[in-house]
């Protein structure tokens, strides 16, 4: 099936394997009028570039993004806009070895399940370059959001044991330190357990936050297309994501519904929730609060450390897996989660703009 | 926006207020040939049928399904089945009140800001109600799903501070106890504990675990319709729902790479992983064990304890919930849990069909 | 696969045949707050209601709508509308006959092909009855273009080989006769015809024309979502159609540029088009002239006249069509063509909502 | 909205403008297994290459196409393929003019009423060349039809007054001639047509043919999606389409029952049609007969004649089109009528696949 667009109204489609000649993304129906050039692409692009620091792959990737169309003039125009990033840093031969086997934790088993073969080189289409095509559309989805006064920013949550409250952090820090931890002291305790993963060729996971304000009430479709059930499509639909909740989420099952309940006020004319702990979602629809979402990752499943697994034809085999991996993925992903958020968040507002009569008449009569 | 179907190959699209004059399904895509009948659909309705116990609204909903299409000589047709549920226990007087303001925890305030006004009858289209249409098309994907030898089962895994460990369940327990947990003295324990919180005229949450077994392997989409993203919208879906988790979900993003990765082996000449930490998922595809997913409820936001509000123009107002509410919606959810996975798991069957060439010369040639 | 449903953002998802219990629809995105009731939809139901003249089956099909969701207070609350109406002249003895062979010019042999078996009574859901669903989408659609001033109409072109000029037609004829031909002297001429071919035991064809006025420039999608292209669908979807153009449609291809190119001019202000031999469509996009598109049906397929025929073990057959049929059924299908072309219209003005960023603006900020 | 895309399960998504840096298409949905390089897609797009005789177009258009993703080991991989054809040959100062009136028959005033604005450059997305992306689709449909017995050919079926008979054409003659006409002495007589067109600045339009044979029956979905209709809107979606038939299309109108039905009969124990008048289409699924569309072609609106328009802000102005003009398009066409045609028939195989729960127990079990 074709299963490579995200999106109806806006519509993002992602191609590319790790190790083929280029990656890239169509973004479909963006509203004609915004400013947009590679910069404003490219900078969302370094955010996911690794390299930077000692807990990413020493792997150099340049990512530098070319756009193809859908442009005039420094504007979108309305038609597509294609996007494409060349593979330059491929080492395919550290790869050629994993053809025979079946790495745990990884698609390669499965995707030969489903296809009878697959390009091994780097993992393929299951990649985590294959991310590059979401925050491409990602951060064409922020311009659009940018518009209409919508913010959204996330930042790592937890890595291993070291979580931060979502509550008291200070939104200055976000995107200060290398773990994407908003906190100088959180995040230096978690370089030195990522380190001592590294040490022992092991790997940690974690988890990630995002938040968006600004959002007009009423975002969403009640049943099946819920905002929220959106979002979490969108959030497991990234490779290592094991849960998803928003708001007080697991712990809401364990509350009771006084508890739980937001209490509407009326604040200088306006209606607002007192509280939060819906995490901006009412019936599937936005509700005025902040959306709040965490999206939890799994370690990541290359490890150096032996393993054992089988080859194609099923002869046991110990691995120890080469290559050039990061031991933790969650800092890198952190601006994945925000463009799959921001994606879903402009199909929505586009999808929501025929909710009444009304709206119609305002932009046709 | 169109958002009251579901599925693209399989495709359920459902209608109905909670006060109504019906609520019903259309369920199309439904491969020829399979036999089905109304009481297939019925003993699925029944099981999230209330007043069965003194956890549950003692409101009778008969729900007696009518089947008006799409089957001939007792068998599908693949033309579209269309399903429906009179509504003959409404008494709508008891809402005429909640017409002027905003209960807490609910979806009037935010279906006001989408539509401009709403159905506030019973909550109408977002009531629990809108879940028979689910439970219809996922009574008739359990059919397909069966003729296929795969297996889905679910029950209660929490309710409030009540959990139960999903490793060690006796599962001829499933479905004997009224809060659908699958022990005994556990059972025990939540009755006393959700007998407290009606004291109390207040709520509790739990959550539900959903497994299926006998899938193939290779089974989703590999980036965006991922079979854990789709099954992850799906349950968000649900009304109350606000946390999904696979397999070790959350608590694999405290784990390590060594831990959570699950070895492969093989037995009797056949590929199997040794544990089951990904909870049946890699790489978005089935991997051959048990798929497993967990959704946690929030507590029903309807309680009878008094809550601050607002009315529609903003004056401050408290109320006490009236009408007849479950303490907790999860032993009713159950099913719901279940009817959206077997829609989920029918569709990706269908999309998969034509993952290779040789599928099709099997069919075609 | 699941192909019972049409239109993206406005969604009719049509279920039922001819001798099942009941044929319905559910039209889904509906902007919420239009004033609906069951007669609005009677209204169009009537027009495709046969046994009005000695050129329809006798058939006496009651066809009463009844709403089952999505209205409230006497209006569009933006949830699905569900739509019922149930069979009640049934025969099916007349049919039991045609379950051994396959009828010329019917779907019988397809749909065996297709599906294994077949619901053979009146045609099952190949039934001229299906189009019921569309003509419930059809006339909810036109209260979504009323309120916008959008008119549309249309009527019989053609029966056999009397055809009329659209370029001549006095629009207060249309729907005076039983014909459908909006002039009294070819009415009376084709009626002349049609009785004779009904003493032939034979069948005749003939064409609609469908006109919109009063539409925004600049609706549809400019590649593959047309607004030509999604019409054209939308009228081939509807049985016996086989051939559909816009504006000088077939002609067009024997012109030269010159002739064909619509010169645009200024007047009052307000740009526009000279002439209309484009039919209202450029690039795929609605020109601010009226809509003009045709549609060709073929002779009702069911004739007594004897046909040469096979049974399904393929032992050839004789047969002579019994049962109460149309000898043509193009004045039937003028609503069902409109209904169609509506529905397309709508679901054209809900996507084109986002294509400009300033509408956005207009709506959210 | 998005409507770059185009099928379901087998789904082309186009991007590009005529002078932007590329044009290209992401196919998704292609079965794994089927052996695809870049020479089998510059086949195809050869044969819409213009600068191959005194009737088209003297602009080079090298349009060399790469392939960026979705091949391994020479094999398609089941992940999409993204294709790339750079623009080379634009002479975007031949366009400067037109910035500032709307040229009849083109799609610039209603370009300009739905997006505010556009890239006038050579037309920008609506110019012809946007069907590179569709042709680099269809040559990889065409690969998938292969697999499957399945032959698809057209040719130029009428060219101003000259026209032939489908029924009497050589095959062998297919492809021969500059005009697409499988006849010479036709060919010759057309050239001299269009010198003459040419000489007097104006343009011509004619008519292409398709036909595929070798299909399953059962092709298709009864009701919204039927093939027809499906193909219907393929070609309509081609820019300059203004007519579209199946079998005796148009003519089938004038006919009786009949005359039009095709009787079956049963030769070496195969059911089959005597006769073709449906065109291989019977209730909207195929029928086993070869399927026979033809498109009408409106005269190429570019034209140096002079002719009255606007400004864009009306003020009336005399024009001649200057630029490197095809005087018909209709030769260049024809490939991509046959590419439009194979992309509904790969996706109808697909989403036919589970018709009948025997297909899946084949492929599952």
């Amino acid at each position: 099936m074709a299963g490579s667009s995200f999106g109806e109204n806006f519509r993002v489609t992602t191609w590319g394997e790790s190790h083929g000649k280029a990656i890239g993304a169509v973004v479909d129906g963006v509203p004609a009028g915004i400013p947009l050039c590679e910069e404003d692409i490219q900078v969302f692009l370094d955010r996911r570039k690794p390299g930077t620091s000692s807990i990413t792959t020493p792997r150099k990737e340049d990512d530098k993004v070319e756009i193809l169309s859908g442009i005039f003039d420094g504007k979108t125009t309305g038609t597509p806009i294609s996007l494409l990033v060349r593979n330059t840093s491929q080492h395919s031969s550290d790869y050629n070895e994993i053809a025979s086997y079946y790495r745990p934790g990884h698609a390669d088993y499965t995707y030969d399940q489903k296809y009878g073969f697959r390009d091994y080189r780097g993992g393929g289409r299951s990649s985590g370059r294959e991310t590059i095509g979401r925050v491409c559309g990602g951060a064409i989805a922020a311009k659009v959001l940018k518009e209409l006064g919508i913010e959204v920013y996330s930042y790592t949550s937890s890595i291993g044991p070291y979580s931060i409250n979502p509550d008291t952090i200070d939104t200055t820090n976000i995107g200060k330190f290398p773990t994407g931890l908003p906190d100088k002291e959180l995040n230096d305790l978690a370089l030195t357990f990522l380190e001592e993963c590294k040490a022992k060729k092991d790997s940690a996971g974690g988890s990630v936050v995002c938040t968006a304000t600004g959002l007009p009430a009423g975002l969403g479709e009640p049943v099946f297309d819920k905002l929220d059930a959106q979002i979490s499509k969108a959030l497991f639909s990234i490779g290592a994501v094991k849960a998803v909740e928003f708001g007080d989420g697991l712990e809401a099952s364990k509350s009771t519904g006084s508890e739980n309940n937001d209490a509407f006020e009326s604040v200088d004319g306006k209606i607002r929730k007192k509280t939060n702990h819906s995490g901006g979602v009412l019936g599937g629809l936005s509700d005025g609060s902040p959306l709040v979402v965490k999206a939890y990752f799994k370690p990541t499943p290359s490890i150096s450390k032996p393993q054992q697994t089988v080859k194609q034809d099923g002869t046991p085999i110990e691995v120890e897996i080469k290559g050039r991996h990061d031991p933790i993925i969650v800092p890198r992903a952190v601006v994945v989660v925000e463009s799959m958020v921001n994606i879903v968040l402009v199909d929505a507002l586009l999808s929501g703009l025929g909710s009444r009569i009304d709206n119609l008449k305002k932009i046709y009569l």
